[in-house]
């Protein structure tokens, strides 16, 4: 694991719960220091880990932000030649890119698992934090099958399910649900903001609930939002075309139109969405990864890998 | 109380778990009969009811939706002409011009209790519901001390906390802490939506909470939206502006620009904000309303009439 924040130290300890062998880098000492008295095997030395899991064929997670990846796919190319690498970083294109660029793409294999708190840094980890949670495995139509199963399989021992997606469906989705949400959190809490004492000691749920991603650390919304900006811009697109409709409809005749109907009816049909098992698929057979791309667009996920065929 | 809803059947609960004699109308049998069944005095006869209210010098509360206040107030002002008359309707302004439409503005003094739960009616009420809640008592110009006081009253026993406001300050506070977060919370329910399965499927924290209280049934979330249209507008537009300048931001430059700062501000100045306790105004003397007013704009709370001088 490299990185030990939120999401890889909670990794380090789910899959060390599951039984697997695990091992990490982190840059800051405190971190590390804190995770050795846990009990685990954490250096703070890149390339004697990268070294040690080319030695024991591990999988390689990345979890540094964004920013890190390129430096980091530099010393995994000339350290670890071999080893599968994945990651839990929340954009996917960007990071198939750079994969290429470094001549990696044939041993990597894209995660996100799709959790989190408020929190951030290895005190905050917990390993059950991707219970139950969906978890894309990117499936390229060059993606390598054995590295593909290797992958979902760290994250089904960590507790949750696989969702396969393409870099590209993955980024226009997550641009919709996760950072759409941020760019919406930020601007309202800014609206309330300019309410003064008054309207922020009048807030209730409402507010509350939908400011609550505000709260995460500005830098880390920017690490997340502005690596997939091309398809934020297009969700932001959208929304701002429902937001002048409403706001016509305001202008006009006071009214909300039918936003709350359709609101309403989004919100149901999130509420109710329903995960369906692939089965029919056999990974590495012809056309498996668009195959189960395809399931993944819609609903379909991996609970099991010997649930496929 | 008039409309056992969640709201009005929580103050029915509350007033009475704090020792006040209480008794109500309803216009559904269901909830007439459930409330009954539970020892209240409740009843489907409207004239009765106001009419033992007028016996009884009862404070009436009214807890119907805005357009139903027109007739509601006919009725008040014929059957029981002296009583106090508060409402626990999300709207102030048009409240307020209701009131004086039908020559009630000398015994009104508006209330909004704020609080509420994704569910609504009789069945979800519970008396804790405003339990370190604020609760807006209306000061205006010509609002009667005495009868201020009684209202002010009534929300504390039932556990909340007394924010001063005139009816316009209320309207624009509300239109930026609870009604721009619905229009927010329906437009991120569509804009997920359209990301279909894959993209609901892989939804978590930041857009169940940005879209909860899309959950809310369509015509009470346009019941508490659209009387305040105008003040809505207002804090509709600078959330479009915002969101008109991340746009150009993350299209010139891929980046969020300092939303993600200004916005980590506001909700940390949300999180902080402070309650002052008001104690140097005594109601009724010169300019009590305006001076109450002006202290509630500054964060100034009510947590006993005692304390006030």
């Amino acid at each position: 694991m490299i990185g030990l924040g939120l999401i890889g130290g909670s990794l380090l300890r789910a899959a060390a719960q599951a039984g697997r062998e695990v091992f990490a880098y982190n840059r800051s000492r405190d971190a590390v220091r804190a995770a050795r008295d846990e009990g685990f095997e954490v250096s703070e030395n890149l390339s004697a880990t990268l070294e040690h899991a080319e030695a024991s064929n591990a999988i390689i997670v990345v979890g540094v932000p964004m920013p890190a990846v390129d430096a980091m796919f530099d010393m995994i190319s000339q350290l670890a030649p071999q080893c599968t690498i994945t990651d839990v970083v929340s954009v996917k294109g960007a990071m198939l890119d750079a994969a290429r660029h470094h001549g990696l793409a044939e041993r990597y294999v894209g995660g996100h698992p799709m959790a989190g708190t408020a929190e951030s840094g290895w005190a905050a980890s917990f390993p059950e934090l991707f219970q139950d949670a969906a978890w894309v495995v990117a499936a390229e139509s060059d993606t390598d099958p054995g590295r593909w199963r290797d992958v979902a399989q760290l994250a089904l021992d960590c507790g949750a399910f696989v969702v396969p997606a393409n870099a590209a469906d993955h980024d226009r989705a997550v641009a919709r649900i996760s950072h759409l949400p941020h760019v919406l959190a930020e601007t309202l809490a800014i609206a309330g903001e300019a309410g003064h004492d008054l309207a922020l000691g009048l807030a209730a749920g409402s507010f509350r609930d939908g400011t609550r991603v505000a709260g995460s650390s500005p830098a880390i919304v920017r690490a997340i939002c502005e690596p997939n900006a091309t398809a934020l811009l297009t969700a932001l697109d959208e929304a701002l075309d429902e937001l002048q409709k409403v706001r016509k409809s305001l202008a006009d005749n006071g009214t909300l139109g039918d936003l709350a109907d359709r609101g309403h009816a989004a919100r149901s049909r999130y509420e109710n969405v329903e995960r369906t098992p692939i089965e029919d698929i056999s990974v590495g057979e012809d056309g498996w990864a668009e195959k189960l791309c395809e399931a993944g667009r819609r609903g379909g996920v991996v609970k099991s890998l010997d649930a496929l065929r």
